[in-house]
């Protein structure tokens, strides 16, 4: 994995021993070194197909970011379906579409009393009982949740208490879904913990890291819109992830001034996008920063047959082509257009390959600049206090019937 | 469907009369009124089960927010498959999900030269040749496509010169399609006509529309992003319809100034990003409004059951509840809190059904919006001229191979 762009703000070493300070009380940033023994012997121990989370916010994106990345190049044995919602067309829609009777569900909450999930498990409960044969329940230690796994003799992981529910995907939140599907846990860890120590260690990805994470402090009020521009379909749930832990981690009153800041992200898929929210990049409010996700080896051969349809000959340019060299052509040609505009902060990620390693990788960085951006911004990036009046309303409403 | 909101700025008469005046040149208002029978009997022509629109941006996003919409509550004997990229990834992972002999290829392309299009034609070409029974184009009359149609007796349609591709969801491009499906686009139609016609009438929605439309145009710096936050998973293509259509109408040089303007969409889907993008929306900078999206009546009876789990009693206030009614409520309080905090401007649209006419509806609205938004920013929302550049440099690329 690289990343590149041009600008060069100063940085304040401070930054790196705060995040060294911090490292020693949050919990994300060691998820890496943890022993996934007991997930891999669980899930030899599974014999179901479908593997079914009944998870929501950062206890099914982490999950199905990894999954979506690998399933397009590696069909699993195993499906993993998510179900995260309480709207009963998609959820009637997704429990046809697999046998509840060869299902194994994870049931994760990080508080253990989150409305939708209960909902879900409730629903599912009364077709398929929740058992210890059928079922997993992974949840902060102590939680109700799991002293309810314990009354069905269910067995449960915990998810560590210096772990939030967004940057959990490297903890038993995500790695045990995604050991049950047969995902290559160890790999992943092994990318994380490359940037992880890269960083630490002040190599390559610590600079660039405190430069990108300076420049988007520094310049919050100017670029408060970071444009994650993705080319190909296989970061659409990565995307969903970043939108999740940037937009949550970063929206946020400041802690000394009570000030309201927050970066808004934005998910996009080249080339598609490229026919949908480019023009607004292009021409549109300078509010934003680019950053651009390529894939360096596709490990694909559909190619562009050397034909010609009669009166397009003009198309015949595109002949002989692979269609990932054309797709990387077309990420090269909106950078260079990009960067040829004033005021649209502009930088380039690429992953090696599409494996575990490479998501991986991408997942620390991530969350390391998420990290960075917080602690210049003088916020908390790991609570989300802005979230509970919907859900104190929602539960007066609830009894009110 | 109905539309609920506080503000009211006040509206310069002059805007209705300048939408009016529009009307007498560009397209989309009146395809509501258009003869659909060719369309009809098109479709029952067509044998195939599996319609494969090949097409992106506006030659895919409509058919697509329509077909998703529909597709979870009446499952359609024909399945809409969308090949809008040149990821091979996901290509070839699509071409294997259905029988590409048992297919009936829909190539929409506008301008007749999109570089995705035609290489998807010409590698689909190469494995089952296009031609009159598998194939139709849905293009600008007189363009290089048409011709290439011709040259192999492909049946075409055309594509009114004065609709735009991300508004021409109502014309050919989109109604063909959907046609082929098999949904009732006549209905489709009637819902957008009814919206249409209580604008022009000046009935309910021109104030609600023309109210609307100035308060985003006049706060456009203050809150430069609008977040569709839409209560059901049958509007996830809709919100990506969304998208291209604000951003790509909305993000331009100013005429007059040549300023840099632009709204920026951001769709999101309730309850699942309650858990997500909310936190930055009530805590984050205060740049952002927010349109909630409800459906009245999902026509559902899955139900949580009446059931205790040991130790999570606390969860049994959702007992007995549809999950309609708790997905609504759901809705309703994340407004209530939205609507206690300052400075974060909260509408609500409400769609009777999950029909075709809703749908129809929604799409007429959001189409009139965007047309007045434009015209008070005083820019063109009908051409792109912003991604053009990067085709060039394509163009560029691809001939120095």
């Amino acid at each position: 994995m690289t990343n590149n762009f041009d600008f060069s703000p100063k940085v304040n070493p401070k930054l790196f021993d705060a995040i060294a300070k911090e490292r020693e009380t949050i919990g994300f940033y060691d998820l890496c070194d943890q022993d996934v023994t007991p997930f891999l012997d669980f899930a030899n121990s599974i014999k179901q197909n479908n593997i079914v989370v009944i998870g929501i916010g950062g206890s099914a994106l982490g999950a199905s970011a990894v999954y979506h990345f690998l399933d397009l190049v590696r069909s699993f044995d195993k499906k993993l379906h998510i179900l995260d919602t309480t709207d009963p067309l998609i959820l009637e829609s997704k429990l046809k579409s697999f046998d509840m009777h060869n299902a194994f569900y994870c049931v994760i909450s990080k508080s253990g009393a989150t409305i939708e999930t209960v909902a879900v498990a409730k629903y599912i409960d009364a077709v398929e009982r929740l058992q210890n044969d059928n079922c997993v329940v992974i949840t902060d230690e102590g939680s109700v949740l799991e002293k309810f796994a314990d009354t069905r003799d269910i067995r449960h992981f915990a998810i560590p208490d210096n772990v939030g529910g967004r940057f959990s995907v490297l903890s038993s939140a995500g790695l045990l879904p995604l050991a049950l599907i047969g995902v290559d846990i160890t790999l992943l860890l092994e990318g994380a913990k490359k940037v992880r120590d890269d960083f630490f260690n002040k190599d390559g990805f610590c600079d660039t890291l405190m430069k990108k994470a300076t420049f988007y402090a520094q310049n919050a009020n100017t670029y408060n819109i970071n444009c994650l521009f993705s080319y190909s379909e296989v970061f659409r749930e990565f995307n969903a992830w970043y939108v999740q832990l940037w937009g949550e981690s970063l929206g946020k009153k400041q802690r000394h001034s009570e000030l309201h800041v927050g970066l808004t992200p934005v998910g996009l898929i080249g080339p598609t996008d490229q026919h949908s929210f480019l023009q607004l990049i292009v021409e549109g409010k300078r509010d934003k920063s680019v950053t651009v996700i390529k894939i360096k080896e596709f490990n694909n051969t559909m190619r562009i047959p050397n034909s010609t349809f009669e009166n397009l000959e003009m198309m015949d340019l595109i002949n002989g082509y692979d269609f990932s060299e054309l797709i990387n052509m077309q990420a090269d040609s909106i950078m260079q257009a990009l960067d040829s505009l004033d005021n649209i902060p502009l930088d380039v990620i690429e992953i090696e390959n599409v494996n575990a390693e490479g998501i991986g990788q991408l997942i620390l960085y991530y969350e390391l600049l998420t990290a960075l951006v917080a602690n210049m911004l003088d916020i908390n990036a790991y609570d989300q206090p802005g979230v509970e009046m919907g859900k104190i309303i929602l539960k007066e409403k609830l009894r009110g019937k």
